[in-house]
């Protein structure tokens, strides 16, 4: 039986007239040893923002449902042209807007989640032997506006579909060659991984790597549609995301730096029931992601809490703290943009003592001072101060024999 | 009661993002007199040559569908555009695809016909006091997918969105100020017509007006549309395309000049019957549309046949008319492009044995050789050599006393 393979090309791989031509020649060769083939493509790079520079021009601050009317055309342009390409190479192909495919979302303009697919289209497309390719990062609203899904859109754009169709694989093409033990521009020596489980590459993903968004791996962790992540310019096997039990029994799978994190302590708060609740609420409903939080419990009955946000959500959190200070009567907010997040991540951590203690040792070897620490089953984080992040990072990475120079050495 | 305006901006006038915002001021001016305002708007002038041109470094031949796909970004570009232009001056105003706003074609891709308008999404946006934005050129098949209108697409869209929604206006905005007597390149006396009938402006626009395309005026007359064709770019009362009897009794309305004219002629064809049905409705089924024709008989049963072309057609119905010649054994196929037509027009012409003597003898005037003549209710065309085209287009306006200086000298 054919196979069904979904495919996502994003902005730099269609980036220009030769990519173009590039990409339609590898999807002929996928389509012709006999798969039924499902493409997603984003904008071009580049179309976007000289899309959002002209709306800016206009309308310093346009309405979001417009601003998705403008940005879907990015798409629309890239996904014809595409086509055009394989056409050329005579195959039978069509292009699919967001809308054509059957990809209803909510109303969310700009940052809308996907709520059904009607894959009627695609289907009749597919058994008439045509390549289909469909315009990512967008879909259509019940009110019949055209929406976009905002970050990571295009590659959870390519695992609906896949989830819908039931494919094969979804096989997501981009400007590295995979997932890597740790940020290789960082460790010269981080190695690409074969594989890596759904759990441990979301975690990876919301620590800051950027190869998939977590969107996309929570929904093919959700349908169990095997992700394969490559480069779109050179022969690689890349990296597979699967299901845990199909992955190597490894504890520590990579290793991470997160730099884009502020540290707020709100200090000697009443200890009253309710006030924790009250803060992080707050925080939330104004869209602010709170990640580790700690409690001091001091004397006479007052606490500090301390917690971490994103560097671009800091201004509004210390506002929301400050208002919150003056409300309850405590005595101060204080805040830290110098401190970077370090984490292990990897199946089973939690059922290691001996991952925290290599984490905890190697970290004292390099007389680094942890600020705070947070656990979950396969990740354990540490709050640094900033200066010493990427160096703990080639260290850690080292300790944990995660590098190509260590891997005859290991138990795999 | 609001009256329901339906305003139309091409390409030029929204060509640039200082366009746009001038545009914008002038739509919600019209809106703040207390009109519902439906503007129709063209992609911005070049983007379409510039999706053109990606196409071709693509794929020299792509199909008709895709570029429908692509094309129809440009229409999708600027009404999102114009309608943050026009939040940023504090109006609701909402942008509508074809698709969106219910123009239903049929699926001849790149000059798809209207079928169907479903006003439903229109008319709520109009009652919730919105200004509606919508893409010129372009609609949605029954198969649902993007089509374009063609050669006076966006003009075509206009109409037909006024007729559908039963409005009291149609505005062409334009790079010129209106209609004018004759080509005022040509005849610097040229002078801008108040009115004119459907008809006159018909066969204008067919005698190679630019201003209008003829499928936009067929469907005004067909629904009786009252058009004004002004400029978007200076204050101007424009003219107004309106039921005959709401025009000045007038003969001739204006003079015009194709150049873009090809004569064939078929020497010596035998004199049987079908033959010039054969040849004709070869052509026809090619695309190839004839407009004048005339037959000679000759000594010995034999005719010659002579018909004008646009000279785009020329090679192709050369091909066509030898294949015949082959077939029938005519003796051979002759051409010349070095021709131009010459036509007044205007209505009542017909029954005016006045126009046809002040035509015939203003060529004599000139020395000037008529090749073929044809009539109308309400047009006289001659084809002349083309190196007497402008000259005799200028003593016609003339004679016809059509130009500013002659104005006081008419009976109006």
């Amino acid at each position: 039986m054919e196979r069904i393979i979904v495919q996502k090309y994003g902005g730099t791989s269609v980036g220009s007239i030769d990519r173009i031509k590039h990409v339609a020649k590898q999807i002929v060769s996928v389509k012709n040893k006999g798969n039924k083939v499902v493409v997603v493509v984003s904008a071009m790079a580049k179309t976007t923002n000289s899309l959002i520079a002209k709306a800016k021009a206009i309308n310093p601050d346009p309405s979001d449902r417009e601003l998705d009317m403008l940005l879907s055309t990015g798409e629309q342009i890239s996904i014809s042209l595409l086509a055009m390409a394989i056409q050329s190479l005579d195959h039978k192909v069509v292009s699919l807007t967001g809308h054509q495919c059957g990809i209803v979302t909510d109303t969310n303009h700009k940052k809308a989640r996907i709520t059904e697919i009607n894959t009627d289209r695609i289907s009749k497309e597919l058994l008439e032997d045509k390549i289909v390719i469909v315009a990512g990062f967008q879909g259509v609203s019940k009110d019949n506006d055209i929406t976009t899904l905002g970050r990571g859109g295009s590659d959870t754009t390519a695992v609906a579909i896949a989830a819908a169709l039931k494919a094969d694989q979804c096989e997501i093409y981009t400007d590295v060659d995979g997932i890597y033990t740790t940020d290789p521009r960082i460790v010269k020596n981080a190695r690409l991984l074969d594989k890596i489980s759904y759990d441990e590459m979301l975690e990876l993903a919301s620590l800051g790597a950027k190869v998939l968004h977590s969107r996309s791996v929570e929904l093919a962790r959700k349908f169990k549609i095997p992700l394969v992540v490559k480069s779109s310019f050179k022969q690689s096997k890349g990296t597979e995301v699967v299901e845990v039990n199909a992955v190597e029994k490894v504890s520590v799978r990579g290793v991470s730096l997160d730099k884009n994190i502020a540290k707020l302590s709100i200090l000697e708060v009443p200890d009253q029931p309710g006030i924790a609740f009250k803060l992080f609420s707050t925080l939330s409903k104004n869209n602010i992601q709170v990640d580790m939080i700690i409690q001091n419990i001091n004397r006479d009955s007052v606490n500090d809490i301390s917690f971490t946000v994103k560097q671009e959500d800091l201004q509004e959190a210390i506002k929301i703290s400050q208002n919150i200070v003056d409300e309850i009567g405590a005595k101060e907010v204080i805040y830290d943009e110098g401190v970077s997040k370090l984490s292990v991540v990897g199946t089973g951590i939690a059922g290691s003592a001996e991952v925290a203690s290599t984490f905890f040792e190697s970290l004292y070897d390099l007389s680094v001072n942890i600020q705070m620490i947070s656990t979950s089953e396969i990740k354990i984080s540490c709050i640094i101060d900033e200066q010493h992040g990427e160096k703990s990072l080639v260290y850690l990475h080292d300790q944990f024999s995660l590098g190509i120079d260590a891997l005859e050495n290991k138990a795999v």
